[in-house]
Formats: C-alpha cells, structure tokens, sequence
C-alpha cells in the first residue's frame, strides 16, 4: 500500500527492491520522532479548524499507544507498507477510519519526513555530546591521575621537549571541546521546525507554524517553505561534518597509541584484551583494537562526502535522491556511538609506563631548558641558542632534569579544572534538558 | 576459537563485537576462493616435501568437498570462529586431524587473506564488466533504433545544435568503453600473485610462488613480498576507483533522463513502473527511479575516499585496519551491479518522443547549418558568422532544416559497428576465460 | 638567513625551493598579526621580567612601525628570509640589536605561526560573515521586490504547486543564515590563544598567557599547550568547512540560475554583462557568469577533503606537513569573497519574468489547491486526494488560480522582517567589533 | 577581442576578471598543442575542399613559425585576447588576412580545447611515466645496493620478522610499476581523438576525422561527436586519479622515511641537506624534505575530488564550468613531477644503518624462524607455533639468526631484473616514440 498509488500502476518486484532499498530498516529510527510530530501536527489542526476535538482525543491517544509499541520495541513496517509514515497512517486509519484519513491535511509526506529527521538528528546529536562528555571524562581524570608521569614530547617525530602523559591525556580532553562547539552549531540547524512547508511550497491551510515549533520544542522554525525543504541534505551534512571532526579526533589518539605501543617507543601497555596475537608469530600483541578505532573513525571523515556527491549540482526543490541520505547519516551516529564507547574502555584499560625520561636517548628533550637557563642568566635568546647547540656538538651538554613549567596550561598547570567548567559551558548551550520536557510533556 | 589465541586470553564480548563488526559476514564472499587458494597451495607444499602425496590427496578431497558447499549454499562460519580461514582450516583438521594443521604451513593469514581478496576482486570485476557489456548492448541498440529522431542539442544548458537520440544513446554506450578501459587496469593489479608472501616478509621454506601463480591462473606474481602485501588496500583502491568511474557514467545518464523527463523538455516518456505519485499532489510521475539510480551512483564516487581515509600516512606493513576494506569494497560490487542492471532495465522500457525539432523554439538550433551554408558558397567563417547573427537579430533567418551530417560519430554516420568492436576488443583484453579454465580444472 | 641556521649546513637550490614554495607569498597575509602578536608577546614579556620597560618600548616602537609598512603595502620578505617571522624579527634587529633578539623568549615559531593563523583566520572568516551579509541583504531586498511573481515550484523537477521568486529569492537568504551559524563555530575555534605553548610543550619561563589573551582580545586561550599545537590544522579544517558549506549554498543558486536560463525554463533573463556568445553559434547568450560561479564554488567543496589527506593519521606533535595548510587555506579566502560578490552582482541584474504560470502547461501546480477546497468542504484528505486525481484523468480538472497561502513562510507571508531579524542576531554573536576595537588599542 | 563578441556587447572588468580567472595563464601550456591542432586540421580541411592548396601552404607555414615562438619561449597572449586559440587566429589572421579567418570551419572552440588537452595531457603523461622511471630506477639500485642490510619487518607497528632494505627499496619499486598501469589506462583515454567534433553534436563539412586521427597519431577517435564532447572532465579525471595513486605510494615512502628517521627507530641518516633544525631547539634534525613530500602528496590525493566536485550532475553538453579543469589538472603535472624528482634525489642521498638486527630488542623477529626449524623436523605447523610460544614465555627461546630466505621475491631473491623487466614491458605500451615521431613530423 503506497499512499500515492493509482489503480494502474504495477510496479515490478526489481523496482520496488531497488527503490525501497534499505529505507523501510531505516525508518524504524523514525518511528518515535513521527509520532511526536504527528500529535504536534494534530494539536495543531485542531486549533484551526480541521480536526474537531474528538478528533484530536482520538488521533492523540492512538498516537500514544504506537508510542508504547515504538519504547517496548514492537513497532514493524508491515510488509507492503512503504514507509513508517503510511504505517503510523495506517495504524489510525484501521483503528479510527475516516479521521484518521484526516490526519494528512495541511502537510506533505516530504515535511513529514523532513520534521521526523530533525528530531532524530537533534536527538542523536545530542547522544553524540552525551558520549563525548563521557570520553571527556575519562581523558581528564586519566591527566590529572599520570599529571606526574613524564613523556618525550616530539616534533617532526624527532624527540623535542619532555612532555607529560598528563599533557597528552589533557590535549585530548580539550580536543573534545572544540568538537563539541561544532556539534552544537550542528545541533542548532537540526532544531528548526520545517512542518507546515509541505512538499517546500507551503499550504492554502491557515496553519499554524508557531505553535508545533514550540509543541516539539524547536529553537525556532524554518521559516520560508521553500528553503525547509532545502535544508534536507544540508542538515545531515552539518550533522556529519561535526562527526567527522569528533572522528578525526579520536583517530589521532588511536594512532599515538598504536604508536606508543611499538616496541620502538613502548610508553604504554595494552592489556590483553585489547590486543590479539598472529596465526603465524607466537610472540605478538597487537594493538588491533587501536588499529580498529583509527580505522573506523578514519573511514567516517569520508562521510561528509557521500552527502556532498548525492547533493552537488541538484536543483532546487524535493528529488528522490535524498531518501539515500538516511542510510548515509543513521549508521553513522551507531559508528562514532560505537567508537567513543571503545575509546573510553581502552583508555580506562591502558596503563603508562614510568620513567621513561630517565632513558639517556632522550636527554637532549632538555637542551631547551638549557637555552632559557642561559636566558635567565642574561644570554639574548639567539646567542643562548648558538651556545647550547655549540656544548652538545662538544660533548659538554648536561641535561637540566629539574623541570619548572608553571604557566597556564603547562606540564606542571594542567588546568583541568578549567578545561572541565569549559566543557560543562558547551555542553549547557544545548538546552536539551528544556528539550526533553517538552517532549515529555506532549506524549504524557 | 582463534588461531592466534593463547591460554591466557580473555576477550571481551563488547571488544570481540567491535573487532570482529561485519567481518564474519564479509568473509562468506572469499568461502569460495579461500578453498582454490588452499588447493594451489597445497599442491605446492608437496612439490617441495612439506606434504606427502597422501596428505594432498586427502587435502584436496576435503577442500573439493568444502567447494561443493560453498556452491550449495550450505557453507557457513560457525559461531566462535573467527573468519573464513579458520573454518576452511577448522573442517580440515576436525576430518584429518594433523593432515589438516600441516596446511598452514609458509603461509600467514596475512597472505591467505590477499589472494582471497586478489581472486575474489579479479573475479568480480570481470562481473561489472559483463554487466556494463550488458548496458552497453541496450545502449548500442537504442542508438540504432532512434538513429533518426532527432533531439535538441544543449551547450550552457542553451540550445544549441541539432543533435539526436541516436548520437545521445551512443554517447553513453562510448562512455562505457573508457569505463572498461579503467576497469581493466585494476583488474590487472587484482590479477597478481601475492601468496607466498607471508606476513608480508616471505617464509624460510623454499616455497615455488611460480607453481600457485599458474594454478590461479594470475597474470604472474607480485614478486617482492613487502610490496605484495602493500598491495592490499591499493588493490581495492583501484577496483573502487574503476568502479567509482563507471558510476559517474551512469549518474550522468541518470541526470539527462530526470531532466528530459521534466515536463519543460519533455523529451522522453517513462513507463509507469518506473515512475511514483505524490502523496498530496494527484498529477504527479516522478521519475523515482532515474533519482535513486543517480543518488545511488552519485554517493559511490566517494568510495575511493573511504579507502584513502583508511590507508593514509599508514607506514608500510600491514595494519589491523585493512579489516575494513572488506566492507568498503564488497557492498560497492552489489550496488555497481544492480545499478547496472537498473539502467539497462529503465533504457529498455522508456519510450522516446519524435519530431521534437518541428516546434519552433528550436529553430534557432540551425543556425550554425546556416553559417556553414554561406561558408560553402565562399564566405569566410568569421564573415558568414556574423551574417547569420545578423539575420537572427533582423528576423529574416530561416532555419535550414535539411541536416546532411556525414562525416564519423555524426547524426548522420554513428559508427555503431566500430564502436562496438572497440567494446569487444577491450573485454577480450581481460582474457578471463583462460582464468576460469584454469580455476575450473583446479577444482574438477 | 634562517633562525635554525648552523654554520655546516649547506641547503642546495632545488631543495630551497621545494621546502619554501609558496609560502614566503602566504606568510605575506600574516604580516599585520604577527605583528600584533610580538606587540602582545613583548607587553607580556616585560611583565615577567625577560624584557625591561625600555625594551618593551623601543620594540613596540620599531613594531608599529612595521605595521604601518604592512598597512601600507611597503612590507616585504627579503630574499633569503625564510618566513614572516624571520624578517619582522630581523627588521627589529638591525634597528635594535640584542634587543630585538630577546623578543623571541618564552616562544617558539610554532606558537607564534599558530598565534598569526588564529588572528587571521578570526579575520577573515568575519569578512566572509560580512560578504554573507551583503549577498543576504541583496536576496532579501529581492525577495520582497518579486513577492508576488509566482514561479512553478518543482519536485523531482516535475511541476508540483506554485511557488513564486519572494520565496526562492527568500529561501536563499534564509539559507544564509545556517551558514552564518557554521561560521561562528569555525569562528570560535580560531577565536583561541594558543601563544605560550612553544613548540607544543610550553616553557619554563613564568609566562602570563592570560595577559596575551586578554591584548589580543581571544575569548579563551587553548589551555593545553599540547593541544594549542594540535588545534593547528584542525581551524584550518574548520574554516574550509563552514566555507564549503556556504559555497554549496552559493553553488545550488547558481544551479539554478542556469537552469532557469535554459529556453525550456525561461523564467529569468541575465544582461548582456553575464552572458557570453559561441565561436560557432551565432545566437547564443550563454550563463557563463553563473556556470563559473558554480564550477568555482563547487571545486571549493572539496577543500576541507585537502586538510584532511594532509593531516590524516600523523602522530600528535609538530610536523613540516602543516606548512600546507597555509597554501590550502589562504586562496580559499579570496576565493569565497570573489564568489559573494560575484553572487550579488548576478542578482542586482538579473530580471525575473512574470506572469509565468498563465502558460496553461503549468495548470496542474494547482491540484493541491483543487485537493484542499474539497477538504474544507468537509471531504477526508485521502478521498479529496482520489477525487482530484480523477479529475485531472478525465479532463474534467479546472484550476483553482486563486492562491490564499498565509501560513508562516508561505508565498503569502515571507517574513522577511523575522528572518532579516535572525541573521542580525546570529551576525551579532560574532562579538567582532569588540576584538576590532582590543587591536586597534594594541596598536596604536 | 573575443571571437563570439557581438557589437552591442560591453563586458565589465570586474566579470572579465571573474570570468577569465587563471585561464589565459592555464592556455600558455597548450599553445605548442593548438599549433599542431590547426595544422592537423588545416590539412584535413583542405583534403574537403575547404582550403585551397596555397591556404594549406601559407598557413602551415605561418603555423610553424608560431610553433618556433611557442618553442623559444616567446609565444605570448595579448591583452585583450581571449585565450591560446583567439591568439593563434588572430596572429594567423593578420598575416594571412581571409585565409586565417578560414581555418576554424569545420571546428568549433569546443573541439578545439578538447583536442588540446589531449594532446597536452597524453603528454604529460608520458613525461610522469618517464619520471616515473627515474625514480624506479633509484628505488632498484638501492635494493640490490643493500639486499644484505637487514631492517626489523613490523606488523601492526609491533616488530614481526626479518626484512631488509632490499626488500624495502624493492617494493616501492614494484608498486611504481602498479602505478604505471594505472598511469596507462589515463593515457589511453587521453590517447583519442575528438577533432571534429564541434560543440558536441558534429558538423554539416564533410570532415575526415580518421585523417586527423593519423596526423596527430591518436590510438583512434571519439567516434560518437556526443561523447567526444562528454570526455571533457573525465580525461582530467582519469589523469588525476592515476597521479594520485602515484602521490600515495610516493607518500607512503615518505611516510615510513619519517618514521626511520626518528630517534626512536634510527634506521637511516638523512643528510643535512635534507634536514632542517629548530628556532628553539639546538639539537633538531628535522626530515622537512621528507614532510613535505608526504604533505605535497597526501594533498594531491584529493585532486580527483576536485573534478568530481565541478562535473557532478552536470547534465550532457558543454558548460563553462568545465574551463576550471584546466587549473585543477596542469599544476598538478608539475607537482607530482617535482615530487617525483625530490623524491628520486632524497633516496639517492640517505644512507641506511647497517647492523640493525644486532640489538637485542630485535630478537624475536626470528620468532618465525623457530617455528619453521620445527615443522621442518616434522611438528606440525600448529604444534610448532605453540611450543615457540611456550619458549618465548618461559625464557627458553634462542633467536635463530641464520636466514634463508630463498624463493621468488624474498630477502635472499629479491628478483630485480624480474621486476624491472615487467617496469619496461609497461613502459613500451605508451608507444610514445611513435607518437613523437608524427608529431615532429607535422611540425617539420
């Protein structure tokens, strides 16, 4: 049963399975979001006319028990049923016959779906936060417990200056902000209300816009219809833009720490869950859960991509091409769900090795110590420089190990407290506990 | 249970989950040439005493018998194995015990998995190009078939020139050569040998990597055993690369169709299987069909991205997260597949308008006949040019309709034949039924 | 001269030229922050003790003098000089002798590349917010101008309901504003101090980071000195991204210009300015103002792709690689500036045709409107929806001419005012003119 | 002066600017392949009759005293001109007065750019092909150079097994012959003529196009005229990709350099010429050359997105969008050719340690070893592995250190005259001496 279907049409069983692809699996994710936008939209009709109040009682209280089914994870698509639009519609149809037939006035598939994604898309944004916050959590404390556990910082892979794991950890930490700052402008474009601009071109029906964006608790709507409509696509790429960048983040730790686990550098140690041996050498632990990681998330920086191809150069208005941004934008919020989970457990799970500093291969990570030892004593900068490089050529050099580092942000001034107030700032700016209750409150 | 596993390990579920993600699943495409890898190799370890003949003989039986299942359908991975090596070698050893551990022998998993993936690659490909052979033969046979309607040509998307449907249809079957131009090149990289090679630093054995190149009937070998497992990755970047190509085609296609579907050109119709209804507007025949098709090839030219993402800046030696190229790579050869499928089947069905050229709109398509009809009377082209732009602008110009294009690949003269024969010349290039000759006598 | 310079080193020509290629040319458009960030670091210096209060004063001195050549033009990098830096530190030099060389304490040049991008990029990217700006307020000045020339509103670029210029016009503009909200996130990202962490690892001089923050007018500073470093590349990354985004806007409406060019549109009319004829075709007039202007900002879609590939799995710490970002980024700039400008030069001249929808082709954008006048007469949506649908396959269809859209955001009801409102309030959070005002003290 | 410009046409600056970009810079590289063009067609036309024997003369004549110039480095476009083509017609018109003005019947502007950039591409290409060889031929002498310095062989980062520089420098020697194949295919679709083809759809002369073909020694033409047009993009395209997939086996060396040469693996020593030091660290010998070369070329892989970017949904015919090709493909022959040269230069200049495998950290690379010694005395491969194991755990376990490696392309068999022999069989399919010889005849 398609909503649109004519008598006439036969469609072939190779078109149905090359046009509905992987939709009918993805819209199951939908299934919450278009119950919530379908009491909304019949709140709303109400309040101008085109539903009367029984109506309104009966459609709502349906609405809620397909709510139920969707939270104990009975809801199906049906077989035959396109999508999960028709089988809410269905559902009241079957239960409430002609008004639930009503319930379509004033709205477009294309903005029902449109409004589902949003609210789908604010809500797994703000899952991603929750996630990160957590990851957040394990990097700060992971800094503040090795704050005194030295480490060769490097340059150009060549050992530079001693760094800290507290350092390292905390670097990660911070990292995690800025990727939440571009989460949150993601966030802020999925919490446009789109519902009244149809299929992009508005309605005769004197609807009422304003009110379902403050009945699913929007920031605000999409106000031009036809630019509503636009928006699809365009979300899902903010969306997976800020995941991208969340992926590339946790990558480049997963690579130090494959890094760091080579026998080569060996700073840290794997437990053994979280390594694997060979089938052909019996001495190996390899970091393949690392590898993994980076690979997982490496692979999602190609996910803005896929939204870019399947969008470039199309005009403006509805085309078919954008049912495939679902499968594009769901699994990736599984993914990066996924793989901030691991990275949280495996960080939890490594342990830091100690001293590493003590190694006499890394004692010129202090010939800067003994630049700014010379400057403090009166020595211009350029000529302290000189003079160093002149004692290790010769063989004078001594490593200065009494490390002083004390200004914001240093080995010895973590600042992780101020890091976390930052932290717990942007994460405030999402308003979702507001989001929440509002939501709450229309499917109570 | 693992190959690699030793008594101490315990390995999560969560991490056992994350690790293993759909490579289980992936690895029921490599069931079948993991046995012929087997068999070749096994045929070689005897020829250099590291299996007695009778230890072959029953190898060989076994791995028939495993092929038989494959073919039934009826192979899987049983639960808590962890790949298709490890099956293959686990149903050898459960039925000939110490004959069955023998086999692992001057090999590591590392290079089993490549010449799966060497063989399964090369065989699939030959799949696309068997398939785009198909899309092409429709094409062809169009172009003939509307050799003489004639279609506006656009450049600047103005109009511009006469053009027709057979010179439109023609284009894309043309297209489609270079496209097995560049799936060729990777099927040549996918055409190596790189068993023998090991964990990508050979073996002490003195293995005859000759011997299994004949019997797998490569092209020859990837002779240094550090590149031959560099090539992993690379061999699936330049199948996903070819493929990627041959999608940007038929997203082109794709494109011209929903735009000469639009009722402002108008130019073809399309049957009601392949096109769908509004839900709100009655009047609606979206080309549904001809959308997705250009959704769907339009995101695969991404593909090579993802594998770029995964492999950058990797040093050389193999990494864990090649895993992951099984997933990229596999699903793209169903989708290139269907899609291919799908587009011979839209070709097929949709019907052309005639006489479109006698609306008067397009008149000023001639103009250039008529700049050629001065230049063949004596006028200079520059001089003629500005004649005909004269006319245009004071109205006296008269579209000469009469088209007499002659010369290669024009309206008149499209070379179906020699096109053609340039198709078959380039897929006798693969030379894969000599491949399939010897993989059959292997397993007979 | 180069400040790493030693006495042995011999740097031949090709290597010379390979190491530096464009980036003395790049390191021009740092002159004036690096400038601003010695002022900075200086002022800092002499509140801790490494520079006396006549130091302090003959550098601020020699360095607005600097800044003055740069705001002049007369500012160059001198052959032999490796960057920026280098010869604002030598110019200092040859005026002040060792005075000059103390300026360059308690930093390192990658804190002082970092601090110079940052103060760019902050710069830029609020030119580009001005440049939106202005394409915003030309879109809605248009919007209002053409509220009442309707246009056939397409989906599946089949002709769906009416549509008019005031909404496309105002969708565009609307469109701006997601924008606008993903350039403040990359905004924010470069609105951070990273000077103080050295060459990543900081010093074990007192710095007082807080004080450079608060002079050069940063909303924070990047608290961990290993992340400072870090965050290099990844503002660049953020930049291109929210400047990607913004060209895919521009680059859809320069799509659709072309398309409504096209004879078989015809809906707009471009000046002789904007169009081009052929060397073949006398009467051509083709868009090549708005076709380059896609193909430019579509090419620019791929730009964040370009960080990536560089940035991809390299360890934490420093390398050349990033050198770069610089060639990737800077152009990028100038680029998407062209681009705006372009964009509201083409709509100032650019006419819309009216009375489009007189054309009798365009009748059925009105069976929506025929669905709804039989819904308000009491007819269920899905019955009102067959009943049209067999007017129109029975001829029996008239269209319902007399549009009464007033929703929000509707052809009836653009609400320009409110979204002319919310781009003035998301331009606001920017804070520039505060930071412009904090620079103009520092340097004058 | 513009070929196409009608008298009532006033182009602004600020669109000419926009319009003309970096195109004029761009043409300069083709007008060595424009010359050869017109003397290719101008011969043909007057095979038709559309040019007497005495225009053929003069204009041949003229045309390789433009091609002298083009040689001489003296060949400029004028202000004013438009691009290569209006240069040569003009220089050809005002020596030769109605006989220039003749020779672009039977062409269009279209055809005229396309047939240039194959020329110019199919060049080029065989230059990277040749450069290719240079660096091949480095990367083969340092193997055979040092097949018996032994390197760690590392799997997941971890140290695995013995290799040994010779099979390092080998197998970046093998991958360039991958890279060569793919080099081919691009030169392939270079290698076709599209002469003839006018604006897309052919023209009404009775043009030879097989002539032309011959005279500028393409393998065969773009038969259909559609199509001949379509190959625009998609020869850049096919270009990039191969240069690509060149940059990243170039990358991946420099890569794996970078890693070499940090203190923490030490395997070679890079000269000071390729190495650069600190501003604030006085003992750094940074591997810049190397960085840089794995930035340029990790960069030059998202030059085939690029393309992609600007062609995606552009329906069939010429755009003007297609005129930003230019400046995406030409400078990058440049890069990937001064890549390929520091890259041969860097490899020529860095010497490898000897002795690595000594250390004592290295012994359980032979892990293997031990392994294998048991199976060859009859212990099942899987039982062997475990009793190594068991070895290693208990302290028992005595690095085997005598290798013998023996089979095809192992550290004792390196194989290269095999390898280098496939390098030359590639290399002969360009066929370009045969190419160089018809066009040197043309010209002479």
């Amino acid at each position: 049963m398609k909503l649109w279907q004519k008598e006439n049409t036969v469609t072939s069983e190779k078109i149905e399975r090359f046009t509905v692809g992987k939709d009918r699996e993805m819209d199951l994710h939908l299934a919450e979001f278009d119950v919530l936008g379908n009491i909304a939209h019949a709140t709303m009709l109400a309040t101008i006319g085109l539903l009367t109040s029984d109506d309104l009682k009966a459609l709502t209280e349906e609405l809620k028990s397909i709510y139920a089914q969707v939270q104990k994870g009975e809801f199906v698509i049906e077989d035959g049923v396109e999508d999960v639009h028709s089988q809410v519609e269905l559902l009241l149809t079957r239960k409430l016959g002609d008004t639930g037939k009503k319930i379509h006035s004033g709205r477009s598939r294309n903005d029902q779906v449109l409004v589902d994604m949003k609210l789908y898309t604010r809500a797994r944004l703000f899952d991603v936060a929750t996630a990160t916050e957590k990851l957040f959590n394990v990097l700060a404390s992971k800094s503040e417990e090795h704050k005194n556990d030295l480490l060769p910082g490097y340059t150009h892979l060549q050992i530079a200056m001693p760094s800290s794991f507290g350092l390292w950890f905390g670097a990660y930490a911070e990292a995690l902000i800025d990727d939440i700052i571009q989460i949150n402008a993601a966030y802020r474009l999925a919490n446009r209300n789109p519902l009244g601009s149809g299929a992009g071109y508005g309605s005769s029906f004197p609807l009422n816009r304003q009110l379902t964006t403050d009945l699913l608790a929007f920031e605000g709507m999409h106000h031009n219809v036809v630019y509503a409509q636009m928006s699809r696509g365009r979300t899902e790429q903010a969306a997976l833009t800020a995941i991208s960048s969340l992926a590339a983040t946790v990558s480049r730790l997963a690579m130090d720490v494959c890094l760091y686990n080579s026998q080569n550098f060996s700073f840290i140690i794997l437990p053994d869950d979280l390594t694997t041996g060979s089938s052909i050498m019996p001495h190996k632990k390899n970091p393949d859960v690392a590898e993994l990681l980076r690979a997982k998330t490496n692979r999602m920086k190609a996910l803005p991509m896929e939204i870019t191809m399947v969008l470039s150069n199309l005009p403006s208005g509805y085309h078919r091409d954008m049912q495939l941004l679902k499968e594009i934008l769901m699994p990736a919020f599984d993914e990066i769900l996924d793989c901030l989970d691991i990275a949280a457990f495996m960080l939890e799970n490594m342990k830091v090795k100690q001293d590493l500093l003590e190694d006499p291969k890394y004692d010129l990570l202090f010939s800067v110590e003994r630049v700014n030892e010379l400057v403090i004593n009166g020595v211009p900068f350029r000529d302290a420089y000189r003079q160093a490089g002149a004692e290790i050529a010769d063989g004078t050099y001594v490593a200065p190990r009494d490390l002083k580092h004390t200004h914001e942000g240093s080995i010895g001034n973590l600042q992780t407290a101020e890091i976390s107030a930052r932290m717990q700032q942007e994460l405030a700016a999402f308003g979702y506990e507001k989001v929440q209750r509002a939501l709450d409150k229309l499917i109570s």
